[in-house]
């Protein structure tokens, strides 16, 4: 079955852009997903086919009217129903790895990118099954990058893409931490070499080591997560590990 | 001045991609920006230009070599000096608004993109300066996409791009909120009708509303913002502002 991603934006030409390079490109030629575009310009009425007008209320910028969009995301949900739906706005919740891996699992994925000042807030009122979503806490001048991200993420997950060597089960945040350091050859670089314990060959030393390193740097880089994951925000992981 | 943008890739062929259209197409035509990319192959020595091994300690994928990133990362500080240096990486510290707003205000950025299982950590033992960035909390194919949003999150906001109407002073994440939700015409969409005060023309009954619901959304949909702010999470915004 193939992944099917419908994005509804004013930019078709940048999908999918860069996501015809590489992991996902190679995935694409495979027909392993499919990436349709749907022009909302084509939803507005009249001559000039405005798709957007100013803020009720006052303010900069442009807002995207309730009564294009809302035509847009009819059509995109006839020709392609109970599949998810997603916005892209930094007022959305922050998408998590765990809705990406659900998503990866389903039929595919209708996201609707905005510009100028965002959308008409009616046009989720009115479509309570859009999932409003947040990509980071910066603001871009549109949601297609957003688009990008989500679905590349989607994309490595999907059935035989990235083979069964690295099934994506073991890397950050699938357990709530960030994934320990790597190390590869050379062994000696500028005077830095790999840590020892990596070269010790002992498995459970190696995979103990990893841990204490994940937990530390959750718990430097990431207090957020770390609290999340239910530790204690004054000891050291590694502390932990070599009182043992 | 140019705002230069460099980018340490793999695929270099995916720059500027989608930053070619829209608001950053129009920058970049204008030469408001410039994109180099430095493909990170070319600093990789012998027959075969291996840019990854295997990580050391075991474990599935591979992982970029210190000696070949290191040269790379050496080639862009030199044709570059004084610049800010970032790596996409999941382990990194979350980007901000905060930070895309320096950046931004600076001569450029250069960026480094992995690929695989990640970079050989003593690239940045050897590099302090490079600072460990991650986008969001899901695990993409590689750091292109990032370094994609981060940039036409940096280009919007350069001189004279926006224009001086949309300064970008209002939005999600400026005061540590979310912004508002917005409204345009039609004044009615099947049924549903633009909120009566901001058709009232009283400015700082429109300001209260907006700052109202501001702290709402943020209250409800990101806890995480709303404690940083210093909110009190049992109370409602607007019930502060009803009270009033």
């Amino acid at each position: 079955m193939t992944f099917t991603a419908t994005i509804l934006t004013l930019y078709p030409e940048m999908f999918p852009g860069p996501l015809r390079v590489s992991l996902a490109g190679r995935a694409l030629e495979e027909q392993k997903w499919s990436c349709e575009t749907i022009q909302i310009r084509d939803f507005a009425a009249g001559k000039h086919r405005n798709v957007d007008d100013t803020p009720a209320g006052g303010g900069a910028g442009m807002v995207l009217r309730a009564d294009v969009l809302g035509a847009a995301v009819d059509h995109a949900i006839q020709r392609q129903p109970k599949t998810p739906i997603l916005a892209m706005t930094p007022r959305g919740k922050p998408i998590t790895q765990e809705r990406i891996r659900e998503i990866a699992s389903g039929p595919g994925v209708i996201i609707l990118c905005g510009r100028f000042e965002g959308f008409d807030e009616r046009v989720f009122d009115a479509h309570p099954e859009i999932e409003q979503v947040s990509l980071a806490d910066i603001v871009l001048s549109g949601g297609e990058p957003a688009a990008l991200a989500i679905l590349d993420a989607c994309i490595r997950l999907l059935p035989r893409v990235m083979g069964a060597a690295s099934s994506g089960t073991e890397e950050s945040f699938e357990d709530g931490l960030l994934e320990y350091p790597q190390y590869t050859r050379p062994q000696e670089w500028e005077g830095r070499t790999i840590p020892e314990v990596l070269r010790s060959g002992d498995h459970a030393k190696i995979a103990a080591w990893r841990k204490a390193r994940s937990e530390d740097d959750t718990r430097s880089r990431r207090p957020d997560l770390w609290e999340r994951h239910g530790g204690d925000p004054g000891q050291s992981a590694s502390d932990v590990q070599r009182k043992k």
